[in-house]
């Protein structure tokens, strides 16, 4: 007998954040730096806060917690939605209508999960974050993509999103701010998408996991934050907010998200999914809690850090010929455009072929963030998640490996 | 529109270990004692160096670890795996045959995703674990029982195995030493089991989060713990291992487990899923790591202190009338038969409406343990992880409740 995965298991594609890895890897061994452009993980100092809630964890056991996390983080939580203005948009939250889940990970794969079945369709707005689809191919539900362009700001109107619903669309997921993209929903945008899908009946899962990173004062909501699909009203029935610690805190290497939502039967179904995987990591969720403290000038603080970078990010790669990064509102990404024959086969090129003064460029190619066949494919994302030199010196090397790089076009 | 959830969020069961959670709660409001027969979680104090290890935590930034789990911590699994004499069963484990999980849990889900489709059935022998049904229920998965029972020890034969297996039959998932009937099987009955799997082109996912409490010398291995699938020669195509760290070291709330195989196929789907949710928990991971030096003798003095306990658990219920238990050989559980017309509403009774000097007891109803409708209706799941003189008590209080209880049986 043959043994062979499952057809999720085949299928399923590899991230195209992590497939370069074992490129970067041998970079590293043969004494390369490798600046990581590909992935969100700041280089931010985690709240000592945090930190701290790791030392003082002195239980005689290390137990279980709640399956729905506990009721004082959720309580926790519940404030810290209702301060950003929930209540505007339905009833104020409760610790009930909160579900602790082990990273935004988990509450994207529980609210996928609890709204489509196998062969249901899951819209994305494209390019997006790709792990929605491993989610989908681990819950055998199909990615349906609405396309969004760089030279429109990824604008995404609620008549694209009506007119890519089909009979079997149960969900829509959205990061707003947006990974890749860096677009931010507005209100108006939020109610105006919302508002299809409760006419439609689709729930609207929408990822907020950058909220606080979001560049232009005009679309913050509260004097910080990006608009909340929670404070939108009207929206109760279809809305699920997934949110995580990672980002926000630079607690990446915690697991801990949660999800929101007013809709009781979501919430129902959700509580089953995590029973079954028992609890969130305890020690980690007590982090998380202790997060909830970080002073509101730390996060301003990185927020304006931020800032710094993809300004310094954007201007870099506006003085290298044939590239082109339109300035992102939000989140810590930006898509380029490169004036290569295929982006994957250049970013190979940079870990495999090409150094400057011993340093290279790791990115992530885009062709994995589109669903549609062919598109992305003279894309990638660069996340500006390094300090404001170490940016510049990585668009000193790109400009070199372009001019280096055999299939750069002319 | 109407909002409803998918077909799998609705037809989710609630866990049988966590579903009666309420009633505990609405008991302790009212001032009583609840002793916690319903769940495995153990009052073993967690090693110290489990502790430290959170304590000792000081990196500035609190990054994603790798989607796999670190290499130094996969390499100190293997030699773990090598000692318990993997390389019986084929080539050593080396790191690259494991992936780190969020628990076992994350290790069963992605087991089953890997190897079975929407609509493929997944072989176990009832009373099973639950929560494989509940990520059967997440992953479209068919349950498919085999009966066991508790008159012959919950013996297992491959000749049942095999006669149950179907055209969509893709893997089969059994807990060893087993949850909750604490049967352990043999290298025999492994390899015997297995050999079906390798004839019939089904996966044999082993459950062995127990290995470490087996309490007859007489099936042990290596002196210590119970057989694994991964010493068993020739079962390399088909056998995947899924461990925790949970029940060995009682770190129930660190949420790290792995899974074991040496299938290239399965291991690149499932690190394609691990991918999909970025990394384990991190800290939580060098605490796992750090427990794997916990001395052996620490771990011995564990299981004796559990095999005193389920003796004095199965002593005390012997002297109950009509209630009958058999001496189990492994894990921490016992499945009791109860003189009781419906266990699930004796189990209720006994946190709603009942108490013996202030104190009362939460048993886990069995028929959530078994998938065929209308078993285990008179049995309960009873975890032996209290203290011998709270295990005689809960017995004396079991032994009223029967007595005051309107449904008991004479």
């Amino acid at each position: 007998m043959t043994f062979v995965p499952s057809q999720r298991g085949t299928s399923a594609p590899a991230s195209p954040i992590r497939r370069l890895t074992p490129y970067a890897d041998r970079a590293k061994q043969r004494g390369l730096e490798v600046l990581h452009l590909n992935i969100g993980q700041p280089d931010v100092a985690t709240p000592r806060t945090v930190i701290a809630a790791y030392h003082s964890f002195e239980d005689k056991v290390l137990a279980y917690g709640a399956s729905e996390g506990s009721l004082a983080y959720r309580q926790a939580l519940a404030g810290y939605y209702n301060d950003l203005g929930a209540a505007r948009g339905g009833p104020a939250i409760s610790p009930a209508d909160i579900v602790v889940t082990t990273g935004g990970s988990e509450a994207l794969l529980f609210a996928i999960a609890a709204t489509c079945d196998p062969g249901d369709e899951l819209l994305v707005a494209e390019p997006y974050y790709p792990n929605y689809q491993g989610f989908a191919y681990l819950l055998s539900v199909q990615i349906k993509p609405v396309t969004t362009y760089g030279a429109e700001g990824f604008a995404l109107s609620a008549e694209q999103v009506e007119a890519a619903l089909g009979p079997r669309t149960k969900a829509i997921v959205l990061s707003s701010p947006g990974n890749p993209t860096g677009a931010v929903l507005s209100s108006a945008q939020l109610r105006a998408i919302g508002d299809v899908c409760l006419r439609r009946g689709v729930y609207f899962i929408c990822d907020e996991v950058y909220r606080d990173f979001v560049y232009d004062e005009a679309i913050r909501e509260g004097g910080s934050t990006s608009p909340s699909v929670l404070t939108q009203p009207g929206l109760a029935e279809c809305a699920i907010m997934v949110d995580s610690v990672s980002k926000r805190y630079s607690a990446c290497g915690a697991r801990v998200g949660c999800l929101v939502t007013r809709n009781a039967a979501i919430r129902a179904a959700i509580v089953k999914f995590a029973q079954a995987r028992l609890s969130p990591p305890v020690v980690d969720m007590l982090a998380a809690q202790a997060a909830l403290a970080t002073p509101a000038s730390e996060l301003a603080a990185v927020t304006a850090e931020y800032k710094r970078r993809r300004d310094a990010l954007v201007a870099g790669l506006s003085t290298i010929a044939g590239v082109s990064a339109r300035t992102p509102q939000g989140a810590f990404y930006l898509v380029v455009q490169l004036p290569v024959d295929d982006a994957e086969r250049f970013c190979i090129f940079l870990l495999e072929q090409f150094d400057l003064d011993g340093a290279t460029v790791m990115l992530a190619p885009a062709d994995g963030f589109y669903a549609t066949p062919g598109l992305g494919k003279q894309e990638v994302r660069a996340a500006y998640v390094l300090e404001v030199a170490k940016l510049q010196r990585s668009c000193e090397i790109l400009r070199a490996a372009l001019q280096a790089y055999p299939g750069t076009l002319k």
